[in-house]
């Protein structure tokens, strides 16, 4: 099986370049890579393959050929595995082919990026294929590395998950603390909806079936229901009767997703998906 | 107990303050805060507490103060745990003052660092832990995500770990491809001999004891024995009699770690504590 | 009457800094001011009043302030009519205290913001007159300036409008060519839903009734209504019946808007007011 | 008649490049164009043209093919109209091959340019079409769209218009407040002349044939006339007798602009053909 | 004397800043001043200044201080001899106190700045003097280290010179390469002037005396005579009468300059008062 | 003989092209270069030479060929020198061929770049050619250019020099100022070796032959000895016995730099090298 359509579509050339090029540039420093600068003649080419160690979901693949390609652009690189893909303890995932001291320079950029985001999708995978059967769909948060969050939400959807916002300007979020300032939900979104239009979308955070209430009364079109018990959630989904959609979030464990997504929510949020996933296990092998 | 000196040696502001301003930069998109833009009144002010739901080590306070500050000069940034400290779970990091929208605006960015860095920092320490009272040092590698380098070698120092090369360019660390391509560790060792001068350290990666053997004997100042047996690091040990500085390296796990320093060698480095260390859980709470 | 609030939501000073900064740069150049370093000796200081000389509504005096302050951070600017007030010819913007020098070197870039977005947010605002009593909002496009759209959009906001899109990855917009090559619009928000979470509106552009039809059929957030006529608008929105939102565009000029507007249509969206609005004259009196 | 002949010069693709990149990423956000990388397949081609919707001046075409070739650069590009050309409403300006996909990622960024640029060059073709046959050149300002100024300063050269100084270092212009401080044109001048060298032009703005006499007797190169009467042009003509070149400024309407240039003036400076533009319409039809 | 008036004008504190920074950036690289942060204390103030061993004429203080200011704006600078100020072996140039780390970790930027800059200002003083009494000028090429043009051509005002064009784009000079493609100097000269407008000059290139009088006729504002004798430039000042600026270039040493002066030109160029000059000798007493 | 190999290593394009790009953009200002456009038709092809006036050794060409392609890409530049090879006057170092005005254009930047680096190359082998027979390498300092010192110690490298620290961050260099600060020599060491790790170098810089031994005695790996006679360089050579790679600076003329050399130290520093290396006299001939 292959994951990649239709939920992978990588950032634009235009905006992962930048970022792979910072990264070689922080590896680079100021006086390059003197070890293979040194050791290893201009005209040695050797072949060498991207392989995984461990199982999991591929992610990073278009960054790390980008990281080759502007170290050298006489680089070869053949994808196996696009982004997306299963990956089991030793698939191959690239054959790249090029001057040895290019390979070498750009190796632990290229395997940080496809280590990075690959163990990004893997753990949303692990979680998307928990639910499976249910209507749930996992969703991302803004819990992101900095610098990064456009390349992890990739990653997060080449596992299978879709994106929540990308930031704090592309939806309204009202959270605790908002409707603490505001003095009521129905007065948060009030304010929310007069200053926005028919393109943003408008999310209430709440603790209570009471609250759960109160924003769709007020015309929410999600609603966050936050670390809510099961039997919560359920009635929750109950109440709402469709009226808008549910994201679950709080304790979303593996062990513990299953269970969320039978109670009838349309989302869950997972921010550990992307702050605590480890790095998937990959090499160069020459 | 404060693991804050002499290990913790911040990058400078300069150095801080750009990255900073880009994950804010990231965040905001072209429209800013809209949810508290629109919810929260320009002049309300709270005071809030960042505080660790978990217990570890404390790293990136400086970049979640840097934060706070250019979100907005005026908000009151109290310390109470520097970075290196270690925390409980609910322990109090910093006391935060100031417009209620400009700390919820930078509230995510904030938590994003000191999550991530003290992730890092607390795996670290606890690999510091299970070596104390031999004369390993744990440090760090160049699996760092891309972009955080200068702070995640930072989170390892106040985690109580030491820094290993910051790029390709600081030091020249040979292995097993630039031996093969340059035919044997003495031509390598050679070449990168005739090409740096008396501030530039050679490090040489060995798998055998034979390999050892020929790199010390060409002189090289460090070390790198790769996933070598107990037995054979200690022998390692013994062949070397401290004419170079040993660093092992290959399946340094909390449980193996002791193990490995008990054999004597000089340090061990980890890729683990950089590249999939969990975030710790920080929140801050107004 | 203060159109100030709730619409104006300036974009972040670290959003807004970085344009005026780069504005000053190129009017510097590589010389900075010769002419005023020249004739003006550096202690006079002086005292001065930026004016408007036609009437219409304000924008851009935070570019401005940021623009005498990146000049020199001692000069005084004390706002009179803040972003988003009306403004008749002859009224005072602020007054401007400091250094000759620096007042006459930051002069130009400061107009030019403020030129510039009070054109816009003036044409704006002439547009939301026009349909005042109806319930349709007038909004932009992503028809602006290159560089400027934070800046352009906050200036809609300032003359009463509202926000479309902010770029292509904030909403989904099916156009005719999408439509044509999917198949169906039926088949294109399919896959657009596929791909997009709870936080991502969809809108569809129709030319035709029956299109419309499939649009609300198959669930769309909003449904742009491209050139129709007065009676098929309001056969639109008979049609519809708050299904979706609705929105007009094409041959928004300041003599049909009302028109448009009293079809019952939701929003009227109009690209002349970014790309084609005339500078508000302005001027800057010592 | 092609205009673009001498006239057009472009900025060179190193200044063009970063303005338009910039331009894209401002559109791409932080997850591209998600309508069209999730309904429209990779692989699918199609052709396009460029055309004008009403007639004008060409000017940005440069800005159109570079956005392409940034978003695609297997997209191939024929220019039809060059920069320059005169146009009618329909007329062809490029053929645009390649992935449909990256056409409409493009198109938006490369029609907010040729719009915003042909609407300058059109308008400066107005006012140079009006005082044809007489000696008077059509110069533009400084009051230029902030980020743009090499770009508009361009496509009034496309419209046939001359270009003023770039910016406040490339020549001196003393006006009225720096001669106010100085204490006399005189003064202001000699100061200048101290401190420049031959490479640089000094230009004195005057209201009163008194002033224009001071300035003349002083040697300034350039004598700007300030919202002058015609009949005080006409005697600023006759009194200067050539010893300075001679630029009529204020109330350039395209009424009045004939009058003034009959007058004998060198040079006609209007702002309003960079800051009072209408943008041409262009589109792309598939 | 003080030589600062009214030749220096520093280029703007927003052209500096940024170099400056760089400069520091290049010096800390990835982990800041890892010396000073180890060894000395956070709370050791020091006091300290800054010193020219050898006689010459100081410049880029201006730079110093902000080199100071951005690593630590605790520091306090005072200057004692400004921007254009000779000095002798042992003259204090400023006085700087703050904490130790942070003056320890600028020095070495400042003093490179200093030094370069003062290195220019003493060698174009040198000229400067040699010619005092005749009407020649000393002024720049664009014969300047790549990133420093600023800073360097305002080097050269701080020692008495004056700058030649900033760029290729400021003004233009017409060189044998130019007149060989052109045909002649007249139909060289009638092009630029075809393109250009009232506030650009126009400089011609000659080697012969024959060239010279043909861009005489055709109304050069200057003309560079390049590599003449003593006699030809004497004659071609009889030549010009007045009709044009006349510069000199080639072979300007200390040893010949005055005699270049003494013929009457009123420019004498030199390139090696940037590309050549030695560093002056200065430093940082603690 | 071609110095070139194995001293000469370049850095990557990716660390080259920024600077290059930087420089052309600071030559082409805002309007590009006038002159040539103007003059010189676009179809114009021409051929050229870059060639040495004065014999000396080469650096740079790298940059020179990097901003040719910059410019322009199809310009064709073969090279005939590369950078460490020695010159002699009239030395024909590449030809060029491409269009007219991007030869013109580039020219400049190309030649600024090759004459300053070939300066500091020469000047190093002068000191390389004058130890030739001793074991004394010659090394550079961190006294270089603002913004210039990857390339500029590249410089070194091709003259026969090698590099002493990049920067603050790459080893630690213990001075007087910090010796005094922290008490000792042997505290100044332990603090710095508590908190670097196995790839960090440490050096002392010491004034006389008891600091001298004191370092030695804690086990520096590199001492600088500063400005000391012949006969104390000799005492020190004679006092370490190999304890330590020992360095001196301080007077380090071409007439007295072979003294220096004869008495055994490794290495010898200089800072005239990089800032006060006359640039090497390049032209291209067209």
């Amino acid at each position: 099986m292959n994951l990649a359509l239709p939920f992978t579509r990588p950032p634009h050339p235009l905006q992962v370049e930048p970022i792979v090029r910072s990264a070689l540039e922080e590896d680079l420093g100021r006086a390059s890579d003197i070890t293979s600068d040194l050791v290893i003649p201009p005209d040695t080419k050797v072949s060498a393959k991207l392989v995984a160690r461990k199982a999991g979901v591929i992610a990073g693949v278009v960054a790390a050929e980008c990281a080759f390609s502007l170290v050298d652009s006489s680089i070869a690189f053949h994808c196996e595995l696009p982004d997306g893909s299963p990956c089991g303890g030793g698939s191959e995932i690239a054959k790249i082919e090029g001057p040895a001291r290019a390979l070498l320079t750009a190796e632990r950029v290229a395997l940080n990026f496809v280590g990075h985001l690959s163990g990004i999708a893997t753990a949303t995978h692990a979680l998307v294929s928990a639910v499976k059967g249910t209507k749930a769909r996992i969703v991302d948060t803004r819990k992101t590395t900095p610098g990064l969050r456009p390349l992890e939400k990739y990653a997060v959807r080449c596992g299978g998950g879709f994106n929540h916002r990308f930031g704090l300007d592309d939806a309204v979020l009202i959270k605790d603390n908002h409707i603490a300032v505001a003095g009521s939900i129905t007065e948060a979104v009030r304010r929310a909806r007069a200053g926005t239009a028919h393109m943003t979308k408008i999310e209430v955070e709440v603790d209570t079936l009471a609250q759960l209430e109160e924003a769709l009364s007020v015309g929410a079109d999600t609603i966050l229901l936050d670390n809510m018990s099961l039997d919560d959630l359920r009635r929750a989904v109950a109440l709402s009767r469709g009226r808008a959609l549910l994201e679950a979030s709080g304790g979303v464990t593996l062990g513990a997703v299953r269970g969320i997504a039978e109670t009838g929510v349309d989302y869950i949020s997972s921010g550990s998906i992307t702050h605590s996933a480890p790095s998937l296990d990959v090499a160069l092998d020459l």
